[in-house]
């Protein structure tokens, strides 16, 4: 938290109070991203005990949730604060309710799991569902260090990244589509892997949204509904690599 | 606002900004019930022009979201508001969030309608679609009027009507299902037609959402992640009819 210089005007206690509540942000990211992570594992590996797990894993993460929520309405009345603090709070209570449908989304991956019964179709469809999983778990937890370091070039950098995401989403969806139609036997499946694949890419999109706050508590821009062009041009960041690449291809 | 009693405590232009923003988020609210609205008409009628309208239609309910949440942030870095006034900001801070996702899904409708090219599913399909689509419509109106009535009781019950919608969605899923090895040339678009029913679906959740915070700020009680019938008791609210079905069903 000292990095944060939040220390220099307020008092000891409180900045205890927010440092832990951060932590609690951080535990609670932890959690959702072994979720996604033991989601993914279940479904390539076809591990049903894993998925059983990881589809019933959501109580700790809503508990969290719950608890940083009321720690953040409390803070809000006893605390009053204003400016960056005021826009931790804030970003906090944002985060939290994105890092919980996540771990929803994670839960639908074990879900997903436990009813599919091919083996089919893991040889023609799960490396590219292992690549999108790899791409959205680095994602998150680049999403998770921004907000660790409250970076917000580091967030930038990882919004821009959501449009390959989708992009791989849009690919896998349509190799599963042709799929469906050569052997319609398998639509039922493919269409659980298909349902594997928006559940990743919206956790992307969840991604996305905390690194929008982070630019939000670093910057005090509402950076949401803009192109990652002006985006980075309003909080006066020189985002390059593949935020440029994101912008050349019209990201919004 | 009078019937919220706000006034009694605050001061009188402090109750003015409060109002303001209430009625700003019953605007925003407006706006994205008739997006939704004009999603289904254009998907069931296929209306590619109310359509395309639909599918470009959030600047206004973006650019709401941003101005409510300064707003917001500004009440409580100004105002301090404690009790239910803090919780009034809180609400809506998670409100125009939820507002914001169902204007995404409601695009979606517009977007999906524009890549449909095909007649012969309408006859089959949507008039379950249709059927659905009522559904959320009256459920998301039911949750802006609990919103607009800080009605605990009416936010419970429709948090109880989510349980349909989701079976609904279920049942038009399978049928699709059906329908796509039935004619296998047809699953491109039967799975459009899928994805429309599951952006209702979700605003469904969206709306359930909304009557959740309505039940944290009237009653002070976090009812997010328990079953209808413990949110029920927490609040010392009798629910019966509709809501009493979703409990017997086990509804969480």
């Amino acid at each position: 938290m000292s990095d944060l210089n939040l220390g220099d005007h307020i008092s000891h206690r409180f900045n205890e109070e927010l440092e832990s509540i951060r932590s609690k942000v951080m535990t609670m990211g932890g959690l959702v991203e072994k979720q996604v992570q033991d989601g993914l594992t279940a479904l390539i590996d076809n591990n049903r005990e894993l998925a059983e797990l990881v589809a019933a894993s959501d109580v700790k993460v809503n508990g969290l949730e719950v608890e940083i929520d009321e720690e953040c309405t409390r803070i809000l009345a006893k605390r009053q604060p204003t400016a960056s603090d005021l826009r931790l709070v804030v970003s906090i209570i944002k985060t939290i309710t994105d890092l919980e449908r996540i771990g929803d989304e994670a839960e639908k991956l074990g879900r997903y799991t436990l009813s599919l019964n091919d083996q089919g179709l893991r040889s023609r469809h799960y490396s590219q569902l292992q690549h999108l999983g790899d791409h959205v778990t680095r994602m998150l937890r680049d999403s998770l260090n921004s907000f660790a370091h409250m970076d917000a070039e580091a967030a930038l950098h990882t919004i821009a990244s959501d449009k390959k995401i989708n992009a791989e989403f849009e690919s896998i969806s349509r190799n599963l589509i042709t799929h469906m139609m050569e052997d319609p036997r398998e639509i039922a499946n493919a269409l659980r892997v298909t349902w594997c694949a928006r559940a990743l890419e919206r956790i992307g999109d969840h991604s996305k949204n905390i690194c929008e706050y982070v630019v939000f508590f670093v910057k005090g821009k509402d950076v949401r509904h803009v192109t990652l062009n002006e985006a980075a041009e309003s909080v006066d960041i020189d985002i390059s690599g593949d935020a440029a690449e994101a912008i050349e291809d019209g990201d919004k």
